[in-house]
């Protein structure tokens, strides 16, 4: 198993409101929350981790991924790219992390590939310097079909990722997911499996399957994994035109117990995550030793089977 | 992904009370309760599935478990085995089975195993002639240490199953899982993605654990994997002295709803496994067909990797 190193580092989760159908403005609103978010709840602090939601820039609608997308450099190419050729959203998400001078997962966004001409639904993570250091593309696409409820098929548009993927901070490793990934236990389990301390996901649940499972399954993901769990929402829009965001930004720590929440509107949910509590969890029921690997496959040691 | 084959079927599941230190008591109190329970609420009703709790025929005590074993008979040898050569338990599930006509998970027994001499925690079920038809043994034991709340460790007595199970009735295939065994979200993947239509976990959760995790694991199994779940607990005892179980013996349905569940009190808890509900979980959400195997491994189809 992979030991978990961790400092206590400070997070400030954006429930972003406000947005709509212009990028310049959700942008905008965006920014200015992420500069207000770092300096805490206080306004004097140093928060360590700021995040953002899913798709922040564009309206969560699968007619209009295409027209919001950008094109994302790779993680090797963008120190040489100049910042006057990146995308708006990068670049704003770059240049905020480094003047706010914080971690900085920005939320998601619908990401153009230039060269299989596919559009993502792709959170991008920048260091306190503006480095672009971690790409997570949805893997699972949000197809559901709950009649008389909700209907929504980002397949339509959209095309999953084909990675897991994780970043190193100097408080610890994150694992990432996005939303819908997080109905899929395997995500949980591998990023725990190899030493994360927690594993966020920038959401947007609905309000059909957010008051059924949204709490449970980040509860679940914790307590099974015996690390931190956060999503991160829009907050519900006033549009009611527009997708009905369920909000509840929420961090649970590794015994299943809220560490920070708020309801559907616009917010900042500010919490702390303590490798304390997560070692202690882990002394006190020690599941990541007793598990019998002897008996059934480790999901984090074995090769994908399609 | 294996084809769920299932009907709907009712379960009683025995919240059994009044078990103490004689075994010869708590063998006549289960006998008694499971033909009361295979009757159905009304007396009348013809019941499909009996399930006793975890260790129901012995004090739940490290110290307890060796002097209270018996050896049980491979299923392939117990046909050839008269009556009168079971052991006492045994016997009496088996012929309780045959005498209510039902299906009986029956519970867990401290099981002696005459080669080894070792000593399990393991679950017998018996079809309505009698014959046993699956052994269960706990794979995960219960080692826990919570300061100032509880320490437990089953590992000083006891040794771990070494397999899964699961077995087929006409009304579908169910997994099988003791107890603590419920921590590990594969032996629940596994069962769903093999085709159960539940996994049942014979239990007896604490007082400190149980109203933290007995709901919240209970309904993440079943909504990751979109089946039926239970945990089938003893009642409290009115005996300060002895385990204090948490009780709340539960069934949840595929969308984490609770199917029937009741308090700490002796109890038997009726309910339905209705397929169509679980059908309808699986279109609604389609997350059983939407799992990315070319991107994490399916752990019901990798081999074991200690």
């Amino acid at each position: 198993m992979a030991t978990i190193k961790s400092s206590a580092f400070k997070l400030a989760l954006i429930q972003l409101g406000g947005t709509g159908k212009d990028k310049t403005v959700n942008l905008a609103l965006a920014r200015a929350k992420v500069l207000e978010a770092s300096k805490g709840k206080s306004g004097k602090e140093k928060v360590d981790l700021v995040v953002l939601p899913e798709v922040f820039n564009s309206p969560y609608a699968v007619n209009q991924f295409r027209s919001y997308a950008e094109v994302i450099p790779s993680i090797e190419d963008f120190p040489s790219t100049p910042a006057a050729s990146l995308s708006e959203s990068v670049a704003m998400l770059s240049a905020v992390a480094k003047e706010a001078g914080v971690w900085l997962i920005g939320g998601s966004i619908p990401e153009l590939d230039p060269v299989d001409e596919k559009v993502y639904n792709t959170c991008t993570v920048y260091n306190p310097e503006g480095t672009l250091v971690a790409i997570h593309r949805k893997v699972h696409l949000f197809d559901i079909d709950i009649p008389g409820r909700i209907t929504f098929k980002e397949s339509e548009t959209l095309t999953g990722g084909r990675t897991m993927n994780s970043f190193e901070a100097p408080f610890g490793r994150i694992g990432l997911g996005i939303c819908y990934d997080i109905r899929f236990p395997e995500l949980a389990m591998i990023s725990a499996r190899q030493g994360c301390v927690a594993i966020i996901y920038p959401a947007a649940f609905n309000c059909t399957t957010g008051p059924l499972h949204w709490e449970l399954l980040l509860r679940s993901r914790a307590v099974d994994n015996q690390f931190y769990t956060a999503m991160v929402s829009p907050a519900r829009s006033e549009d009611k035109s527009a997708y009905q965001a369920w909000g509840h930004t929420t961090l649970v720590d590794p015994m299943g117990a809220i560490a920070g929440t708020t309801d559907e509107k616009e917010d900042i949910v500010y919490a702390t995550v303590e490798p304390k509590v997560l070692e202690e969890a882990r002394k006190g029921i020690p599941v990541t030793v007793q598990r019998r690997f002897d008996v059934y496959a480790n999901v984090a040691e074995s090769k994908p089977t399609a």
